[in-house]
């Protein structure tokens, strides 16, 4: 009897994984992978700490060989191999030895197509001269390195603002470079809602990055073959080297050509099988579509962590036909180190929710990750996307110079798990004063929300507040200890400390409209404003996270 | 009309919690706390790192003051000052003022017991001599870093082998301290399985502590008023100082004498909702019975984070008797630093699980905190406990010199909300070189649980194979490189490197009964355990995490 023939198109994460996983599953399976790349399974997360010299060798990117895979596992991994067509009819795949130019087809009887995602390079005015990168593969991330080891690189320009765009900046600022990172949304890290990603800019630019924001690159300007400068809505930038991270799309031209199908994001379309619409075809990883668990609807996240899982699941299912494997939908959790402070997101941003009509409650509160009286204790800020009537929770930011994982990842189980804020409140989270606050950060910022959604406080955003501070119809009342509010307090600030606000609350202008508290986190202002609450005033909110967390003009 | 009347006896955690909430939700309300203590609102957790020196200063484990409370939020704090008796009939407490003896009563409308724990002391010989100490207020540890400062302490003998009593053995050792541990049972950590525990208190060796288990203290020699001398079961050790840390008891006398039931494990019984028996009588905190999610049975798990809530969630209802709030128990998370090594749990260990007759699988699996690839990563090993019907996580254990709180919090997280072991495998954790793997260590756990459980593997622990060891029925074999092997291998070993297995499987003695594969961390014995099952080989198991979670001799 044959064996059972499997081929995998792509061996980076999803690839790999899908191969090895089946061919766990079933030693007798014939297992061939395909790659255009030279290089396999490698890091792709790591590249811009390769960059920045942090993952000082190149063979700690890549995590296994062709050699490996074939004495471990007996699995053929053919490089510099690219498949330029498939027949699902006749269930061939057409694959061109990119060494030779030998043409070469081979038979399938189940088929995965774990081709990845390209960086967007746009139509710019000369985008081909010499030195303007993208970073997605090995190759790319060998050629930056080399440049800047050679001593080549004194200015960088940076375009985009995302994860990617960020870790090359910071990673070329370590190296010495000077980067200037142009981002044509209003704020970096466009995915975050606003208030969240001003912190983080803030620190990118504190560090010495040049970044500009709601301006348009426009084309690059060369010295001979190398690009030399960068045009924007903003002027010109000099620069020897350029890294575009504009973002990605998924490789799925030859599925399409294929006749299978791809859904609403571009990617290939499947099912929580990761099966495609073409019987024993199987996509996974950054070329398949994925399901966001908060909306139920189509979207695409092409992350290591969901390549990895994904891959696994289609390993699984060609084999164990009869006990398939599902995925039912990811929450599109990210995290990004930039310099001292981290970041990290899942599920839906308040702008998401907001534009899709939900019905929501939002709320931020910094806390600190660890006992406030352990040393190296620091602080971070959670803010939770609630839907207020089912109190849901629809998605959460965290930033800070403290930890952030944990909290997300805390954040994202119980999301999967379809909890409601209360349950947060309960959650047994491991304490001792080197690890967590007794009342883990997570825990307090749930509370909050309750408070905030059973009316037993009201709260404004910075960005409301930023926009109330155009009129003078807003009285900003500060209740932190005098020589805390003259480090730095909103302008047109009144400074009442907490502990005379019972004797001085008449001080507090009744003709204007609301009465904004403000304190360094919150916590202070809550107490004002259950005073000012006793003492029969209406209009009062905490201004939501206090100083620490407000992005915007201080004096 | 009179002001509703709150009385709450005991001023650390849970009472200043219960009193603050209650104020928070009713600012007329009367508030008043009693404690015997001088202190109050103190980090009973931070008390060994202020011996360590680790917190320099006194006033950095005192979180408030009365005089705070007072000004912040007009709740009086009355220390010194011990509740001797409650009426709940006439619904009086009666108080002692310690400093002038005066003797008063006052009135409560509702009363909120937070009477905390008591370290237990043993009746042992010359148990009251000085400098014998245990460590559980501010005072103590107070007393101690005053000797240790003062150059007094140069050897110290720890009683127990608990958290607290290896946190104060490493604090110790960080002064200069020789410190010799005292342990009754047969390792540290007793609520850890023993292959957990063992790998910790290697650990604890390796950093200098003389660890001394199945041993029984007996009594203590003086040098005149001073303790001198422990004498015990492996004979007698010098100290200057003792620090008793063999458990604590609640405080429950008040309240058992007022006729306040009491549970099955000597804590005052609650509800859901911390009432007491008796009407109006609420108790939180460490005095206070908890129930075990996992078993739904009485449980009593002393800890600061679990007083927060139990006295966040009585000083919510005593206020609002329609809107109770409550928790319906707790997990038992605990975790402790130890030096370079971090060891947590969650739920259930596999000695609890299978003393309760359950019927379980485990499974223990390295991983690495962070990428492999990424500087900084460290090891950590992670075991599940499971319920075979029902795939329901009973309990986690996770030790290693990485980061255990975040993969034990979302192990936490997920058992609150009844996850399966299969929702772990799908969670999407924020994934990014510097915080995790691509896949991390929880979901590898969790698939390798699900392989164990699915039959695709069949393991053994370090625990039976140490049993096996004392027969020569088992055929050893270690499938790493030769050089691996030479730096240490269990004793008996036959090396047949993985490349070399399908042609040197005939060296496998096929008399003996069972194959056991061992290496580094299990993942190349599981391909060989592939290969074996392929050549026909039948009784073949792969030693659980390999020779890194090996506790026992290696030569």
């Amino acid at each position: 009897m044959n064996k059972q023939k499997l081929i995998v198109i792509g061996a980076v994460a999803a690839g790999t994984k899908a191969a090895s996983k089946a061919k766990r599953e079933n030693p007798d399976l014939d297992v061939k992978i395909f790659t255009k790349e030279e290089h396999i399974s490698y890091a792709g997360c790591g590249l811009p700490y390769y960059i920045g010299g942090i993952i000082k060798e190149k063979n700690e990117l890549v995590v296994r060989t062709p050699e490996i895979f074939k004495k471990e596992q007996d699995i053929d991994i053919f490089i510099k191999h690219e498949v330029t067509k498939v027949d699902v009819n006749s269930k061939k795949v057409f694959v061109t030895n990119l060494d030779t130019q030998e043409q070469l087809s081979y038979e399938y009887d189940k088929l995965v197509l774990a081709m990845g995602a390209s960086p967007i390079k746009p139509p710019l005015e000369n985008i081909s001269l010499k030195n303007i990168f993208t970073l997605r593969s090995v190759t790319d991330a060998f050629e930056i390195r080399d440049l800047v080891d050679a001593g080549k690189v004194q200015k960088a320009v940076v375009v985009g603002g995302g994860f990617i765009g960020l870790e090359v900046a910071e990673n070329l600022k370590h190296r010495g470079v000077e980067v200037t990172l142009i981002e044509l949304a209003p704020h970096v890290l466009p995915p975050f809602d606003e208030e969240i990603a001003l912190l983080a800019q803030a620190h990118m630019k504190d560090k010495g990055v040049n970044i500009i924001t709601s301006e348009k690159v426009l084309g690059f300007e060369g010295n001979g073959e190398f690009v030399s400068k960068v045009k924007s809505t903003a002027g010109d930038f000099e620069a020897d080297i350029v890294v575009l991270s504009i973002g990605v799309r998924p490789n799925v031209k030859i599925a399409a050509e294929a006749g299978i199908e791809l859904g609403t994001t571009g990617a290939i379309k499947v099912d929580k099988y990761m099966q495609t619409n073409v019987g024993d075809v199987f996509a996974v990883g950054d070329c398949a579509e994925n399901v966001n668990l908060v909306t139920n609807l189509p979207a695409w996240y092409p992350m290591g962590s969901t390549s990895n899982k994904t891959g696994r699941i289609a390993g699984n299912n060609v084999v164990n036909t009869e006990h398939m494997d599902s995925l039912e939908g990811v929450l599109g959790t990210t995290i990004v180190k930039l310099f001292d402070m981290n970041a990290a997101k899942t599920g839906l941003s308040e702008r998401d929710a907001r534009k899709a009509g939900m019905n929501i409650e939002t709320i931020l509160v910094p806390a600190t990750d660890k006992a406030h009286y352990y040393p190296g204790n620091k602080p971070i800020i959670t803010k939770l996307i609630v839907e207020r009537s089912t109190h849901k929770i629809l998605g959460a930011e965290i930033i800070g110079s403290g930890i952030v994982d944990k909290p997300i990842d805390i954040i994202a189980t119980a999301m999967t798990l379809n909890a409601r804020v209360e349950d947060l409140t309960k959650l047994d989270l491991a304490y001792a004063p080197p690890f967590s606050m007794a009342m883990s950060s997570t825990i307090m910022a749930a509370n909050v929300m309750l408070n905030k959604l059973n009316s037993k406080i009201d709260t404004i955003t910075s960005r409301d507040l930023q926009e109330k501070l155009k009129d003078s119809q807003v009285n900003i009342v500060d209740v932190r200890e005098e020589e805390e509010c003259f480090i730095s307090a909103i302008p047109g600030t009144l400074n009442i400390p907490l502990n005379t606000l019972s004797e001085r609350s008449g001080e507090i202008d009744k003709s204007k409209e609301t009465v904004i508290l403000v304190c360094k986190v919150g916590k202070r202002a809550f107490l004002a404003y259950l005073k000012l609450k006793q003492q029969g005033f209406e209009n009062i909110k905490v201004l939501e996270g206090g100083i620490n967390a407000y992005p915007y003009n201080v004096e």
